[in-house]
């Protein structure tokens, strides 16, 4: 194969994007979101909510972390984000991955988007940071607009959902208080189980 | 609502775009792809084959506008692009679906949206025929990876998919010449039918 069709061999490995489905469910629906669409999803979102980063960001830079930053999971699967035994060996497992997903790209995309999924996991940039905060508001807002869903299902607790938006702080304040808003409003409902540990 | 809230707003109805169901399959799946799934895979499509553009382009721009383009879908469902009765008015059922959707955003996003649009509508610059070429070009590797699909529900002929595949040409020549290649292979393999009226 010459280095347009391993690209194209590469793009259409993508497809499959469309299989690794997720534990948030599209709005009013019963289907679970995949990988892709909910990559769709965020990377619409950046482009419309980017003066609301806390950083000025390169939005270029975003769009390509956010399009490629589940690729990972083609090989590594979908892990819940509140399942803390399989998140114990996520990051190794989705690193051995991405050592394998990127190998089979041509220079320069590999070296390009395997830097960029590093640079997306160590959430230092602001470029990180913003796309962090987006990948982490999404699932709430389709969790609280579609009625508590993942949530409910698996008995989350408010000490969990606040770990796990706590960085959408360092990406957009803005977003943050309206996600914080959104869970307030939760637990209120009894979507989110608020613990008799936290003295309230 | 404010700004912030009226952009949100929006960027939440984008999650109806995962319920627009279009004729394209995934490949080795039963379940037909929606806007979302589109839309992301020809995007992340942009960034892997932005060297095989035919002329220099801005990624960025190319980026929002596949993110965006099949938006007015959410009013205008989707036309399946070789039904012939539905494509007569498709151009002004979707100019009125683009002014109520974007008037619903707020200014400087409703102006550079809708502008975005507009451009790739009309299919003059180099950024909107790459994005025109990478459109065209999925629905064609889907069918072909997955044994004929839309084309032969459809009883699509080679001049429909030659007219169709045509504007790919002026994005990317490289592509066009794997998408024909495809083509003509399915041809052969009876997935797209030869008229009689081609003379050979």
């Amino acid at each position: 194969m010459d280095t347009f069709q391993t690209l194209l061999s590469f793009a259409m490995e993508l497809d499959r994007m469309k299989s690794v489905f997720r534990q948030t469910k599209i709005i009013g629906d019963d289907r679970f979101e995949d990988d892709a669409q909910h990559s769709y999803h965020i990377s619409a979102m950046a482009v419309l909510l980017e003066p609301y980063a806390a950083e000025p960001v390169d939005l270029k830079k975003v769009l390509i972390m956010l399009l490629f930053h589940d690729v990972v999971e083609l090989e590594a699967g979908d892990t819940f984000c509140y399942d803390e035994a399989a998140n114990a060996d996520k990051a190794d497992r989705e690193e051995e991955a991405a050592q394998r997903i990127y190998a089979r790209l041509p220079s320069p995309q590999r070296e390009e988007l395997y830097g960029l999924w590093k640079e997306f996991e160590h959430g230092r940039s602001p470029e990180a940071q913003f796309a962090a905060a987006l990948d982490r508001a999404q699932p709430v807002f389709n969790n609280y607009y579609g009625g508590g869903g993942s949530w409910i299902r698996h008995g989350v607790t408010l000490e969990q959902v606040l770990r796990r938006i706590a960085p959408i702080q360092n990406g957009s304040p803005r977003l943050y208080d309206e996600v914080r808003r959104c869970v307030d409003d939760a637990v209120t409902k009894g979507w989110i189980q608020k613990e008799a540990r936290d003295g309230r």
